[in-house]
């Protein structure tokens, strides 16, 4: 089996975008305020929506997407706390719905409605909420300033009412910033790897997971500039006296293949040990087009993984293993399938 | 020859410190404002201080370091423009003797009297200065506030007066932020990187060699997450409809090899062409220390760069060419040099 941790709803129905640009308008002109949260999108239309990814994983060879809002259209930095809670809903709603209409193919990640400078604890009842629906685990934006960064690091204790409830409900967070509205940084371009990057150094300051040991960090985007700079990290945390990179953080950590081009793969095939690789694309995603260079897709780096020199239980592990051990609730969801 | 084009003066006497602290402790009482900028170091201070970038070159074999000021000593972001020109100018100068009183070891690079939100064509006497004192280039800061990023993007039009100065001088400019005043950025593993991989976007983004073909940056750290992310910036470019990545920029972005491990560089040199590489370590700079994996200091990267399997044309060109041209001032001066 081959699960792709990361895919996001890119191919949203038109009625979830009207809705939201009438409730931001509805800011500036109370007139515009949508009228009801019930946005009448059929099971139909939500299949349908979806056909392009499911096209794809039979293309590319891929059967289960871990699936979750459109990352930049989480932009926590844009309305009220209170517009963030409805639009989060909504966008959590559909994704639950997607994933129990088409469960073969689909395992539900939420967002949360997290706002620049309130406490993260504010979105425990949606987490709580989340896991009553099924959900596997959630996005998390280190920045819900969207770019200009103006919350404490995620080592803070700020963040640690949030984390103890992710321990408790054994739900595993996606390190995913949104949308950028900073104009220095591009989204996919800059913000998102600049995202990754920086909470992974946050987490190499810290020692975080001593407080939890069971809490569980997806980085996505190969870790940002991370493998890149493997020798640059682990002298960084040497210098700061902590333990290995290893010990302080991969039990803990773990970085997604959104690389796309093959030597980028191999590099981190070569530094990022095995156990803490996961399968993703985000197709539909990120980059879209054919690289000229191979004629293949840039996201579909399933091909990326198959040249990797890697025995067949490593890349088992890549592909399916690792991402059962780390959505335990994902691997549950999987076997109560399989046992119905 | 062997041209290291990254250090920073990280050894500089005490004095320069000392007068800094009582420079921004005047801000806040004006009774601790130092009482003159004569600092009274000796030349034999000065040779003393840099006895261990010289030590090294000989130890790990590389001839001339291409030498600025301490790059998080700069701080545009701390104090006023004002104190920011007395203070850029005095970094400079000791700069300045100590490539004169070393000529064979050190060639000199200049900061810019940067002040966020001041516009950089005020920066243009300070570099005036530099080029009359024979300087081979200066270190421009993306993001002069610090890790907020509140000032345009490179881009931007904003730029435009000190990039037509650059040229007409035919100064080479390192792209290089400064210490960080944001809590989410450590300076050296997370501010640093992310100035990399910004900048580089924002070029992709714009079409500034159009409008300036003479113009050369140097992109330090590897690029930040450039090269390992190759396959994504290449598909955002075509995305944007813009030419090949080589034709739109590597006629005038360059990357340095401060990357701290051997399949870090080796990847650089997979996916960058050799021309568009240039030698450096930042030896005594971001990352101290021996790597227990090899036995050797992590930042020397002329080990890494030995191991490639490069013919010995291509190393010249990182070891030595590539420098000679993205620094024509620096060529002129070895002429120069080399004729007396």
């Amino acid at each position: 089996m081959i699960i792709d941790v990361h895919g996001h709803y890119t191919t949203e129905p038109q009625p979830l975008l009207t809705f939201r640009d009438k409730q931001l308008a509805g800011l500036a002109d109370p007139m515009r305020r949508p009228q009801s949260t019930e946005l009448s999108i059929s099971d139909e239309m939500l299949v349908k929506s979806v056909e392009p990814q499911m096209k794809l994983q039979k293309a590319r060879g891929s059967d289960l997407t871990i699936f979750s809002p459109r990352a930049a259209g989480m932009a926590h930095h844009v309305g009220t706390e209170e517009t963030g809670i409805v639009w989060t809903r909504m966008s959590n709603d559909l994704i639950h719905r997607v994933c129990a209409l088409l469960p073969e193919n689909f395992a539900p990640v939420g967002q949360l409605p997290q706002h620049p400078g309130v406490p993260p604890k504010n979105c425990i009842p949606e987490l709580e909420r989340l896991a009553k629906l099924g959900f596997v685990g959630v996005n998390l934006n280190p920045d819900p300033a969207g770019g200009y960064w103006t919350d404490p690091p995620l080592t803070d204790r700020w963040w640690y009412p949030l984390y103890e409830k992710l321990c408790e409900l054994d739900m595993t967070a996606m390190i995913h910033v949104t949308s950028s509205c900073n104009p220095a940084f591009h989204y996919t371009g800059a913000h998102y790897i600049n995202g990754d990057t920086t909470a992974f150094m946050q987490l190499i300051q810290g020692d975080l997971f001593k407080d939890f040991p069971a809490l569980r960090f997806v980085i996505p985007h190969g870790g940002g500039a991370v493998p890149f700079h493997w020798g640059r990290y682990r002298g960084l945390a040497q210098e700061m006296k902590k333990p290995l990179l290893r010990d302080h953080l991969l039990d803990n950590v773990f970085f997604d293949t959104c690389v796309y081009h093959l030597p980028g793969i191999e590099l981190m095939a070569k530094v990022i040990p095995v156990d803490n690789i996961l399968f993703a694309s985000e197709m539909l995603g990120a980059v879209k087009g054919v690289d000229p260079e191979t004629g293949h897709n840039y996201d579909d780096t399933k091909r990326y993984i198959d040249q990797l020199s890697l025995g067949s239980a490593d890349k088992q592990k890549i592909f399916e293993g690792n991402a059962r051990r780390v959505y335990p609730r994902l691997d549950k969801r999987l076997k109560e399938r399989k046992t119905r």
